[in-house]
């Protein structure tokens, strides 16, 4: 096997971490001795061992004189855990193949470190790969900012929904159980009040294989929101978090009902408005305060304009089925005025294309 | 070789007279002696030779005792030439292999005649590639009416234009050129009197390696077109036809602007309207008559709309570009009342994807 097959190996490895290690980032190692895989291993949870120490612990004695593939740059500090370089130097580890920098300074340092203990350390190994696994970590160490995802998902016809709003459903099960995996990887979920108040969605992740809740956040301003959603009655071990604009100090109906939210575990967030509408801008810096490195915006037609209008759209995913609506009354996908000419259409790059059953899925980045 | 392999060999020489055979279908055909191609024909245009000929006569001698494979039963009846089933007889072929029954009942009969002469015949090898490359020819020949393939092209938010009706151009060159194959291939193309107006299209094709003009058919049912359109003023081989409601006898505006399109060449075809737009339904009926075998309608969401209303798309096929225009001011691809269940819209069946650049094109049949 060659380096790069060692390396899918161990971002493989690293794939089943995510969803459970935020805020750190989903890592895989394998340790490779003469030709032999000898260790594997995964982050599998925050606060828990390094993918490093589970390889190294597997490989035992075997770890002397072998490689290491690891998907990030080893750490190099003592934070929950003591620095993974450490670990590595102590097994005797003579070869250490990266696929990606830590873009954290806190963290990194590691290449340095092995390399002035006389390590051969090679970074870069599908490199684009490893960055691909980890985009909320990534952005959210650059720019303290969550990486935002907007999904969709339309007829051929380009309607979410039919004239009377209803759309489930209008994708195919393999489609929505990939949308509950994107659900299980984030670490919250947007939707605008119009779709609580359309759907009454619960926002869980629902996979036969497990799944953690991500965070539900419901854009609504006006604090509007019926006391009954299911959005507010769930048993999760997640938040659900209603935004809204600034709420009066003086009692007014809607203090009193943010403080009924409040007694029954509701999280209310207060937010600055802008052009009547919650400052989507000022949400992600909060946002990112919180740690929440990684956020789907499933909209809402609305909820998608005013998203990638605020340009904090990172990436647009789209499900398309392979039915026609024939009409132009139902829901679009996004709405408002758009440019005169189809040059100033927003074009996304780096498209990849997938397919479930008959469904069509295309998302890029914008 | 297996005989599936020959017979994708002989799908791939019939599939270069695609365009040029019609009303004759596309065929091709390959001799096999003891395991060595030696003799491959399509045909290539109606009037000339068929597939069975052009291989035959290349594998002169060497067809004694070998195989054929051709991609339609060998037709059995002396039309504009002799019957394939005699030549192939004369030429000693020992075993034939065939991709589907000629479902033309005046050229059938070539299995049995083959047979009765104690050849071994296998039929229906790759037959649903073979159908897939004659639907026209083959719905024509079943109903006496057009095989009619719908196309649109739109952004991931299900657009065909902006607000203004930009459109040019929402999908890339790859896209676009594959559309103009489809023109080459298609006996006519349709468009609404709205994309006249809007874009003053010439609907020719336009392809490097040249291709054929497909007949140019205008829904128009008050014959308001601009005699200056650029539909009506081509140099191309094929016709134009603007078809619209009766247009009286007696002398008036519209009954002498007939005679000047007639006198410009332009073919006036009234047709019966209904809810004052065109009967479809009776506008295929006569276009069987004329035999066109396949017509392509390039809505228009008005023009889509009503095809699919009355029920005379076969197939549906979309280019989506990863663009947005994020707005709903926009074209759509589909105008009119939608139904108000998801549960009723029209669902594809038989969906293909095909990639062109970044472009993603869906179709599937109705």
């Amino acid at each position: 096997m060659e380096a790069h097959e060692y390396m899918e190996m161990a971002l493989a490895l690293a794939a089943r971490g995510i969803g459970w290690t935020s805020p750190n980032p989903a890592v895989g190692a394998v340790v490779v001795n003469n030709g032999r895989v000898v260790g594997r291993g995964w982050h599998k949870a925050c606060g828990g061992p390094h993918a490093e120490v589970f390889a190294l612990d597997e490989a035992g004695d075997e770890a002397k004189g072998a490689d290491i593939y690891v998907t990030l740059e080893p750490c190099n500090h003592t934070g929950k855990t003591p620095p993974c370089t450490e670990k590595i130097l102590n097994a005797g580890i003579k070869r250490v193949f990266i696929a990606m920098e830590d873009p954290n300074p806190v963290a990194s340092g590691g290449i340095a470190r092995l390399e002035h203990h006389g390590i051969e350390v090679t970074c870069g190994i599908l490199r684009e790969k490893a960055e691909g696994l980890n985009e909320g970590f990534i952005k959210h160490v650059k720019t303290g900012r969550p990486f935002v995802i907007a999904k969709s998902a339309s007829t051929l016809d380009g309607r979410t929904a039919t004239s009377t709003g209803h759309s489930q459903w209008i994708t195919g099960e393999k489609s929505r159980r990939h949308v509950h995996e994107l659900r299980h990887a984030v670490d919250a979920i947007l939707v605008g009040i119009g779709t609580v108040n359309a759907d009454d969605p619960s926002l869980t992740c629902r996979l036969d294989s497990g799944g953690k809740d991500p965070i539900r956040i419901v854009l609504d301003s006006r604090l509007s929101i019926d006391e009954k959603a299911r959005v507010l009655q769930l048993k999760s071990d997640s938040d659900t978090i209603v935004v809204c604009g600034e709420v009066p100090a003086v009692p007014c109906e809607t203090a009193r009902k943010k403080g009924r939210l409040e007694a029954n575990g509701v999280r209310v967030l207060e937010v600055p408005l802008k052009d009547n509408r919650i400052d989507l801008d000022a949400l992600m810096a909060i946002l990112g305060e919180e740690k929440i490195q990684s956020l789907l915006i499933e909209g809402g037609a609305g909820v998608l304009k005013s998203a990638l209008e605020a340009k904090i759209v990172d990436k647009f995913r789209i499900y398309i089925a392979p039915k026609l609506l024939t009409g132009d009354d139902g829901y679009p996908i996004t709405a408002g005025k758009g440019p005169l000419s189809m040059d100033e259409a927003l074009t996304l790059s780096r498209v990849a294309v997938r397919h479930f059953d008959n469904d069509v899925m295309i998302e890029g980045y914008l």
